[in-house]
């Protein structure tokens, strides 16, 4: 049997935390045991120069990437550009066919609510973005104060940092809550901020 | 006047979060104001396949790395390997006599203490690792149960995430408190992990 299948995109100037977080937490999650694999995934081929100036090479691009049971779209100041990139908006409906969660972390919750796929739905955004996403996107309903919303099959993340907390809670959807008790555990995710 | 350099080490099979936790705290330190660069350096140029199978391109080898005012080691599965390099040891030594605070994550400390540099210190590891340092660093002191542990300039934080934490208590240290608080507010570092 092959494997679940979690693919995080990258775009340039998506936000280096929006994506890494999400990575740690999935790839701990498959470590600590079970049937999980995540791939990065980005339009071409080739390094990905992220927002705050990080090189990555992605596993994948769209032509090569594989089926996914849960899609990822990290926010930065790159979504202001993807959100109406229509190579990108067409890839996000096409890939969310096989999937059974469709996430963003940060702003890319407006490229969720720029293809559709969140149409109807609450989502949330990081807290600076708030009254943007309201005005760009008139046909979703945005929560704020929340650290990530679930509604259906959409679950989007507060800012940055937020989308530790949204995977583990999906590491308990997809396994159990011992299953994110576990990755957690070994991330040693048992935060002191000190100011 | 140029700015002050951070410089983050990885090489093959270091944690993803261990360096990319640091990477966002100090570059949006960095973006909050301040002068502050921040900079990615392995031993080869070329792309470093991390522990979970994340390729970067890193800005410096250590031979064409700037001198630096904090360095920061990461830990994951290649500390293994790297604790028993002599090229890796040498060049974090060298590195260190221009900074005011040479720090690690997870067990990346077993660098800092295979160098020589926390010779004497109070150091921190991931909770997997602590018996293995004692035995492997008979000439450094390991603290269990702490976050992050501050030894003049040696600071050492506990396993992956525990780096967001020890890094935004070094931004304290660069700048103040309001500075590392406003960097917190950004990366909307208000954690809730869900189990």
């Amino acid at each position: 049997m092959s494997s679940r299948k979690i693919g995080i995109v990258v775009y340039p100037d998506s936000e280096e935390l929006d994506w890494a977080g999400p990575y740690e937490v999935f790839t701990m999650a498959a470590q600590v045991g079970g049937d999980l694999e995540v791939v990065t995934i980005s339009q071409h081929e080739g390094p990905v120069r992220c927002a705050k100036g990080l090189r990555i090479l992605p596993d994948h691009s769209f032509e090569t990437a594989p089926q996914l049971d849960v899609v990822l779209v990290p926010g930065g100041e790159g979504s202001r550009v993807e959100m109406d990139n229509p190579v990108m908006l067409d890839w996000l409906v096409k890939a969310a066919e096989s999937c059974t969660w469709v996430t963003s972390v940060c702003t890319g919750s407006i490229l969720l609510a720029k293809s559709g796929l969140a149409t109807g739905c609450e989502i949330t955004t990081h807290w600076a973005y708030i009254t943007t996403l309201r005005e760009l996107a008139p046909h979703v309903t945005v929560r704020e104060n929340i650290r990530y919303v679930r509604d259906g099959r959409i679950v989007t993340a507060a800012g940055v940092s937020a989308g530790i907390d949204m995977s583990l809670w999906l590491v308990g959807e997809l396994f159990d809550a011992d299953h994110s008790r576990k990755t957690r555990r070994f991330m040693e995710y048992d935060p002191e901020p000190p100011y």
